[in-house]
């Protein structure tokens, strides 16, 4: 190559913890799933990702149309790519991590190249790296169809709503281990498919009613609706997978414990504050409005004491009248960390790169 | 009463741990279950039950029945009827023991009575106390025909084979808590019936056919799709139970440990040795055949030593070769007690009686 000049581009992209679930794929190389999906994007932030992918193809081949249609172009189809990532997530531990890493390569790349392309028109490409990826490349609302043709073309995601149609939701991420779980997403839902008598009537009959009622409860901000879809979603998911041969299990005693606490909560509150969501690992997320941020927080902190001990001091003490304490006692030990989120933007171009001049990572 | 004597009749009524679960009533008063079930009879025994249950007006109108015919007999059906009844197994911990109770005590009282009608007859009015006490009417292998008719007429127990056409089967019951479980059975199947959008495609569409299969397995002493079917159903029931609203668990993190320990005994012998079930409870049924009662032992042995060190030396060492210890590290702080059982008789008539000549019960 004779033009030496390195071109760089930077982006974040959101983690996002799906309300309703994606499990199956009814192509595995094109990762068509079985049944359409839909997740708030998180306000956080990993940057382009380490790991390869086929994702590449494609977007050199859209430089390479810009390229031939326009000569004064400079050929970044046949440049190297150098990427680096970053993470500010647990990795691998069921929280969506891998996702937020190939949207962000996705959108890296499409702004290094200047495609054109619309985020639905490259989600098609993210979705091709891991599934899920594709609602990454939105903020706010997205849901994922699950589309019908078998080329995939169709399988995209689109925008049900910004996150300033619905700027109150927050979540708070209870990370019950850190460790890598036992069973890949990957090959727990071929697994799913090709075993669990249930899963089908999942895909079919139950998914298509809930992701309708979950843009209805979106559009309408309607959190006690939006929270009923989302444990029931939740629960149904790893139901499937416990209908699985050998049988996959991802959430554990802790995870239990939280889904009996937020169950307390509603309870003591006499109205729905909070909802837990579990994705392929033990990680409690709650959901829950801004303005009962205090009432969530103060109750989780009471629970997890003294973990978070300034929670306890900082809001009001939730009394647990009426119920064993040893139905919680697995949290206090169980939870190492909280992460505190709310539903934020799409992926967002950043000039603080990680490579250097040099086009190597940049030392820090 | 002119007539002053004391007339008793006691037995002995296996517990029953399905291979086949029930779960689900369609009709509540009744006891008419959503789907049929299956199970071989244990050998262990309890006798009458200390409580009281609308089986009770049934079977004295069949006693009158048969005092109008013949006006010679005694007029028991006017009598008063003391209850006296013990139990081996642990109560209330999802083992069962209801059913044996039930069972025992329409048999004994079917025989105090003596009533000329058969188990299956009897077993519709057991079914009335307690659903699946209709199969501890039977030994060896026993099926619960859900029956089509409203007023339950032909939901009964039907034998599928005596316990001499397939002795083999033994069962090795992992006690993992006797403590009371959360959730009662009648309280937990109703919730299931009501709001699992997967438990109707579980009723209707999966449990036929593994009916039919099952019936095979056992016909043809199959161990291995006998072992396949009731792994399965486990699965399915908790994974329905997890798809309640709110979610039921009974298994927890040491019931899921049994379950590594199972699939891993398999992985290492290369082929089915022992198959787990979970009734509505932790602990872990596991069925296993006589010839491999060593290896099964043995290897249980070694995980839960020191609790039954003496089977670690009685039996084989098993090396767990390739596995992380830790995924069986529950199973020896979690298991507090090992029943040995096998598919056994159905009620045995006794002169033990626990009652007394003064009609009370008898100090031991």
């Amino acid at each position: 190559m004779a033009d030496k000049k390195i071109y760089s581009a930077s982006t974040t992209a959101p983690v996002n913890i799906a309300v309703v679930k994606y499990w199956g794929k009814r192509d595995a190389k094109l990762n068509l799933p079985t049944n359409s999906s839909l997740s708030p994007a998180a306000a956080l932030s990993p940057r382009t990702p380490s790991r390869q992918t086929a994702c590449f193809r494609e977007l050199k081949a859209l430089r390479k149309k810009l390229e031939d249609a326009n000569p004064s172009l400079p050929k970044l189809s046949e440049y190297h790519v150098h990427i680096v990532s970053e993470n500010n997530f647990p990795t691998a531990a069921g929280l969506a991590s891998s996702a937020a890493g190939f949207a962000a390569l996705v959108r890296a790349i499409a702004n290094l190249y200047e495609l054109p392309e619309s985020p639905t028109e490259l989600s098609k490409i993210a979705r091709q790296g891991s599934g899920s990826a594709c609602r990454s490349l939105f903020g706010g609302y997205v849901a994922w169809e699950m589309g019908q043709a078998v080329d995939g073309s169709d399988s995209c995601a689109v925008e049900v709503a910004p996150a300033s149609h619905w700027p109150e939701l927050k979540a708070a991420i209870l990370v019950v281990s850190a460790a890598k779980k036992g069973v890949s997403s990957t090959a727990g839902m071929q697994a799913t498919v090709n075993t669990s008598a249930l899963f089908a009537h999942r895909a079919r009959d139950v998914v298509p009613k809930r992701m309708e009622a979950m843009r209805a409860a979106i559009r309408n901000r309607d959190f006690e609706r939006f929270a009923a879809h989302t444990m029931a979603d939740s629960n149904q998911f790893h139901a499937v997978c416990l209908d699985t041969t050998p049988p996959i299990f991802y959430m554990n005693d802790v995870s239990r414990a939280a889904i009996r606490a937020i169950e307390a909560l509603n309870t003591l509150e006499g109205r729905v504050v909070g909802a837990y969501t579990f994705d392929a690992g033990p990680n409690a997320v709650i959901y829950y409005r801004e303005k009962d941020e205090e009432k969530v927080l103060g109750f989780l902190g009471e629970l997890l004491a003294p973990e978070v001990a300034e929670w306890a001091g900082k809001y009001a003490k939730v009394a647990l009248e009426g119920y064993d304490n040893k139905l919680f006692e697995a949290l206090k030990d169980g939870v190492s960390r909280v992460i505190l989120t709310r539903v934020g933007e799409g992926p967002i171009r950043t000039d603080d790169t990680l490579i250097g001049t040099d086009g190597l990572p940049s030392k820090k």
